[in-house]
């Protein structure tokens, strides 16, 4: 017998499958409502539009739709993101694009570029699990800053790294979801975003910004993104259609000064060479022919109803002592369960009793959050977000008698 | 002014954006005849079988094809992927394989499952760019091996894996591109698969066998897979369908012992998610469809056509002292020059008088090689192998008049 796990990379032998994917398989074999991933509705794919700009692509370009690539990505691809991105007050020409298979590609790209072992990312608590995983690949020392209503807590920011910095360390990267985050759903307010940059020269680190939900927006005004405010050169700009389009096409980019971009091209090329060049073009069309901001109206529409459909079932459901964010818009509610409480202890009751949730934990880098949970509502239809609520509330009603009781008579509980 | 560069991670910050792909953007803006690219010719894609199956995929199951799929890859295509190394003798169940988003990505998973800087990687001298580089990215220490008109040279690797022993190094993988190497147009004969596959045991290293060529075979016949002689689980087999499909749409894959797919699934985890379902969905339908098969024996005679071509062309054109390769299949020929002439140091030229090639050295692990040069038959239409090799030829002449003369003359030159 060959022992293989003696083998592995010492960064990547420890890598924990993700939760999420995991227990996605367990839920898919049996009749649970699953509140686990960060699908989208299959309902607001441009399957029609897709379909006839994949005929139009494979009659007029099929030598190269079909062949290998630029791995900068399609021209024609790049130009139409450039204008996509203008649409939010960013303002980047074609060199300063890159095409990725997926926004998590982009995320693994930065973290190969940039980070070497013991180098500081700091992150949100939560974050999104992806951008952990990626970093923490790389050998990245994640740390986290806890996170409010507004987005990061900048005065933990400032004082966290002046404590690294203080002690020596490298801090390279700055890791922030500011819109509709995943997790929590969390949108930074604009004073957050231009703390976070002075904060960032102040300590000469880069910004990552991952924005994959921006477009997701249900009410209010957006504030720009971190990097419409950056007139330095110091934030790179990642994002996807995968919630505007469709996740199947992989379709995401970094957008960054030209010497990043430069750098991440050439050590994409030892990746994948480039990124399929059919799903690139049939992007590059859908953007052409103005299909993703006209259907995005409907799709922003029907995600605002299912989170208020589940905005209303946790009102109705929930016992005291539980909390939850209310989302301007993205995939994601996020769930604060009474501190005894531990979401990932209870998951396989709930899976038992047909519901599926990620645990928070996962989320933070410093192994807090038991007793927080995240629920997508972009994927299950209105009914199942209330017969899932409700086995939910039940769950939690019944694994917390005394502190439902306690707390709604005002008292607080002593562990 | 941001000093990007000093950021950059250590183990890339060095690497090299691809020569290949860099010269290839300069041929393209002039009228110079490419023998540079690794590319199928566009006339053997399946483009009305492509358009078929999208569409049938788009009208019976766009909402699986356009969502995120499992990390494994497609079931569907896992399937057809089992059946199809099948054929060549591997015998492997569905849970022994992952799709990748390219061969290449195949590789760079590999090189992060299993490399910590400063493990060996024994290679072929010369061996594949795209494999060289993988590795070096995560800080492998690359040892070539020489290789002959048989494949590697086995005395030659014995030797060395017993000195690389002796000195305490961690052997962990051995890389092999044994049918039709890219770049060198060597197949392996059976005795020397089984001698390296001997000698992995001898020292526990495990075999990356890379296989992207394999189908295109033109003559004589096929010694098994290295995989397919392997009882033990040592070897991963890689492939793609970029040669006998299309590369646009990016569809490799990684079989091998169960518990390395299960850790190479975990770590793509963090890389992608998962590649594009629509990309898998249609080359699964081909495959169902047998459309590759189907397809292939056109495929094949056509690059032997063209190898033929070029073969000719080369007798005619270059001078003595001048050899190649005669490759039994595959997209590339290898080119030796005289010992005093350096590939490289002619490109310039040779671009100008509108052709290019790749100049061998990057392919050499040791920086050999500096005479020798690669040249792809597949893509260039018969014409533009005629006159690109005559044109290639005259400035081979034009620079080596002495040596030309002299080893007409049968002598030998010093210096």
């Amino acid at each position: 017998m060959i022992d293989y796990q003696a083998r592995f990379a010492r960064l990547t032998r420890v890598a924990e499958r993700s939760l999420i994917r995991e227990l996605l398989k367990v839920s898919r074999q049996r009749d649970v409502i699953s509140f686990a991933g960060g699908f989208p509705d299959p309902s607001t794919f441009p399957v029609a539009e897709i379909a006839e700009v994949t005929q139009e692509v494979l009659r007029t370009n099929a030598a190269l739709a079909l062949q290998y690539g630029p791995t900068e990505g399609d021209p024609a691809l790049r130009d139409q993101l450039v204008a996509w991105m203008a649409k939010d007050g960013l303002r980047v020409g074609r060199e300063q694009v890159l095409v990725t298979t997926s926004s998590q590609q982009a995320l693994d790209l930065v973290g190969k570029v940039f980070l070497d072992p013991g180098d500081v990312v700091v992150v949100e608590l939560p974050s999104y699990l992806g951008g952990l995983q990626a970093f923490r690949a790389y050998g990245a020392d994640l740390v986290g800053v806890p996170q409010d209503e507004e987005g990061i807590d900048a005065d933990r920011l400032a004082e966290t790294l002046r404590r690294l910095r203080g002690a020596g360390r490298r801090i390279k990267l700055l890791y922030a979801v500011p819109d509709f985050q995943n997790p929590s759903g969390v949108t930074w307010s604009r004073s957050r975003r231009e703390r976070l940059l002075a904060l960032a020269r102040e300590v000469d680190a880069l910004v990552v910004e991952d924005n994959p939900y921006r477009e997701m927006r249900f009410a209010g005004a957006a504030p720009p993104p971190i990097a419409a405010l950056d007139d330095e050169g110091r934030t790179l700009y990642l994002s996807t259609f995968s919630k505007t389009l469709a996740p199947g096409l992989r379709i995401g980019w970094i957008a960054g000064p030209e010497a990043v971009v430069a750098q991440c091209v050439t050590v994409k090329q030892a990746m994948d060479l480039c990124s399929p060049s059919l799903t690139q073009a049939i992007a590059a069309g859908l953007l052409r022919r103005g299909d993703l901001l006209r259907r995005l109206p409907a799709t922003v529409a029907l995600y605002r109803r299912k989170r208020d459909v589940m905005l209303d079932a946790l009102a109705r459901e929930m016992p005291q002592g539980v909390s939850w964010t209310r989302p301007e818009g993205g995939l994601f509610l996020w769930v604060r369960l009474p501190d005894e409480l531990d979401a990932g202890a209870l998951l396989p009751a709930a899976v038992e009793t047909g519901v599926m949730y990620v645990p928070g934990q996962a989320f933070f880098a410093d192994g807090s959050g038991r007793n927080t949970l995240r629920l997508n509502f972009s994927y299950p239809s209105e009914d199942e977000i209330r017969t899932g609520i409700a086995r939910l509330g039940a769950l939690v009603r019944q694994a917390t008698p005394a502190v439902h009781t306690i707390h709604s008579r005002g008292t607080t509980v002593s562990d």
